[in-house]
C-alpha cells in the first residue's frame, strides 16, 4: 500500500512537472519574443554598456519653428540606444522652450548656450550662406565634451542639425566608426546624393560632390562622425569663421591630422542614404505675430496664443 | 528496498519542481518587466484591443524630399500604438521607394495612389496655393476607408501631411475623439498658433484665425480629427476642387453634418500645441540632376548615385 501511495505520489509529480516544463518553455519563447521586439523595433532601452556612446551635437537657434523641429527630432533620437544629446542654443542662456523639448524627450542630454557675436549672426534678410552657422555652439559643445569627458574610452561624435532627417540604421553606422566614418548625404551640394566615391576594391577615391571640389574634404557636415578620442587627443581643435565658406568640415578634419585615406567609408561602401539634409523653411507671419515672437520665447508664444482668449 | 527507491526518485521529483518553479518565477517576472517596458516606452507593441485605431492618411506626392520626409514621419508614427497608416501616393501606380519606407516601418498600412488629373496638378513654378493639393489622394483614403473598414466600430480618422512635425501626445488627443475633435495647430495662416477660441465655460466660443476668418470652419487640415462612424455613415463625402481655396476643411465637416457646437476642444481646453504646420524647403538642383530625378525613381536614384561610381 505504501508503495502504491509513493507511485500515486510520484505520477502526481512527474505530471506536475510536465506542466511546469511546459510553461517554462511556454514563458522561454515568450521572452525570445519580446526580447527581439526590444532589440529591433525600440527605442529607449536603457544603456547598454557593451555599446560606444553616441555624443549627437545639435546647434539651435530661436526662430518660429525650433519646437517643432527639435520635437520631431527628439522623437527620432529617443529610439536610438545609448545616445547623448548635446544641444546647444545659439542663445545668452537656456530657454524653457527648448529645455521643456529635451525633459520630455528622456535622453540623456547636456543643455548648454553660447551667443554668435552680433557681427557673425546672419540677419532674416542675409543669404543663408553668407556667414558659416553653428560655429560657436559647436565650438561650445567640443569644449564641453573635452572638460566632462576626459577619460572616458568608447564614443563617437556627431554634428546632426535639428533640420536634417535621419534613417534610424545612420544611427548603428555612427556607433561603428574606429577614427572617421564617412556615408553618403542626400540632397546636398546641388546632388540627390552627395558621397564619398568607392573603388573595385572598396578603398575610398573620391568624392562625387560638384561644389568646390577642390576642398580636402569636399563633404557636408552630416556626413561624417569621428571618434571620441581623436576630439580628446586634439584639444585645440576648433571650427572657426577664419576659413573660406564650405571648408569648416575640411578644417576640423585636417586639425585632427586626418588625410582621405584615413576615411572609414561606411554604410555599405557608401551604397546607402541614411541621412538627408533637408531645410524646413521659413514661416511667414504677421508683423504682429512677428514682434510677440522676438519679444517673448516660444513656450510663453505658445501658452499665451492658445485656449482661452 | 523499493520504498527507499521511490523516495530517492520522490526527493529527486521534488527537487526537479522546486527549480523549475524558481525558473518559472524568475522568468515570469523577466516578462513582466520587458512587457512593462514595451508598454511604457515603445512604440510598436502589438496592437491593443482595448484602443480606437487611428487611421492616418498622408497624401505624398514624387520629390527629392519624399524619401527623406516619410522616413523622419515613419520614425514619429512608429511610436504610435494602434495606428494604421493610409498612405496616398499622388502616382500612377505604387512606388518601390515608398515601399521600402513603409516595409521598414512595420507600421499597419495601406499603400494606395491615386494621379492627380494633368489640369489640376501645380508644376514647378506655380505658388504652391493655386490649387488644392492632395483632393484626389484624400478621397482616395475615404474610399478605401468605406470599402475595407465598414462594420468597423472604434476608430478615428486624421489627415496627417508628409512635412508636419507631431508631438507623440497628439496621438492620444485623436484617439479620445468621439465625433470631430479640434486643437491648436503651429505656425500656420501668418500665425505663431492658429486654434480654437476657448471661453470660460470650457466652451469653444470661436477661433483666432486671421486668414478667411469668414469661412464656417476657420481651421488647418492638421487641426482636426473625425470619428471613423461618421465617415461611414457619410458615403458620399469628399474634397473637392470645386470650393474657394482655403475651403477643403469647411467643405468636409458641412458635408458630415458637423456645426461649430459640435466640436470637441482636444488638447487641454486647447491650450497646447502638438502639431506645428512645418514645410520643406524645394531642394536646388543642378539642369543634370533634375533630369535624373525626373526619369526614374528616388529609391534607384540613390541606388545609382551612391557607391562605386
Amino acid at each position: 500500500a505504501e508503495i502504491h501511495a509513493k507511485e500515486r505520489r510520484l505520477d502526481e509529480a512527474s505530471r506536475l512537472l510536465r506542466t511546469k516544463e511546459r510553461d517554462l518553455y511556454r514563458l522561454e519563447k515568450r521572452v525570445v519574443q519580446l526580447e527581439e521586439k526590444l532589440r529591433d523595433r525600440l527605442s529607449l532601452v536603457e544603456d547598454r554598456s557593451d555599446l560606444p556612446m553616441i555624443y549627437f551635437i545639435t546647434p539651435t537657434h530661436y526662430r518660429p519653428e525650433q519646437r517643432a523641429e527639435l520635437t520631431r527630432l527628439s522623437n527620432t533620437l529617443r529610439q536610438v540606444p545609448n545616445l547623448f544629446w548635446i544641444l546647444v542654443e545659439d542663445a545668452e542662456k537656456r530657454s524653457p522652450g527648448v529645455a521643456e523639448v529635451l525633459a520630455r524627450s528622456k535622453l540623456q542630454h547636456a543643455h548648454i548656450f553660447s551667443l554668435t557675436p552680433a557681427d557673425k549672426k546672419l540677419t532674416d534678410k542675409d543669404k543663408n550662406w553668407k556667414l558659416p552657422r553653428g560655429v560657436e555652439q559647436r565650438n561650445a559643445a567640443l569644449t564641453w565634451i573635452r572638460t566632462n569627458l576626459a577619460g572616458i574610452q568608447k564614443g563617437v561624435i556627431y554634428f546632426g542639425d535639428d533640420d536634417n532627417s535621419y534613417d534610424l540604421r545612420l544611427f548603428d553606422e555612427i556607433r561603428a566608426v574606429k577614427k572617421v566614418g564617412v556615408w553618403p548625404v542626400g540632397i546636398v551640394g546641388s546632388l540627390l546624393v552627395e558621397t564619398p566615391v568607392i573603388g573595385a576594391e572598396g578603398k575610398l577615391t573620391g568624392f562625387n560632390s560638384i561644389w568646390k571640389p577642390e576642398r580636402p574634404f569636399p563633404i557636408d557636415m552630416a556626413a561624417f562622425a569621428v571618434n571620441l578620442q581623436l576630439i580628446l587627443a586634439h584639444e585645440d581643435v576648433a571650427f572657426t569663421y577664419e576659413v573660406p565658406r564650405g571648408y569648416q568640415e575640411s578644417h576640423l578634419l585636417s586639425g585632427l591630422g586626418i588625410s582621405a585615406s584615413d576615411l572609414e567609408p561606411m554604410a555599405d561602401h557608401c551604397s546607402k542614404v541614411y541621412v538627408w539634409h533637408t531645410r524646413t523653411e521659413k514661416s511667414k507671419l504677421t508683423a504682429t505675430e512677428r514682434e510677440k515672437f522676438k519679444s517673448s520665447n516660444l513656450l510663453a508664444v505658445e501658452r499665451d496664443s492658445v485656449g482661452a482668449v
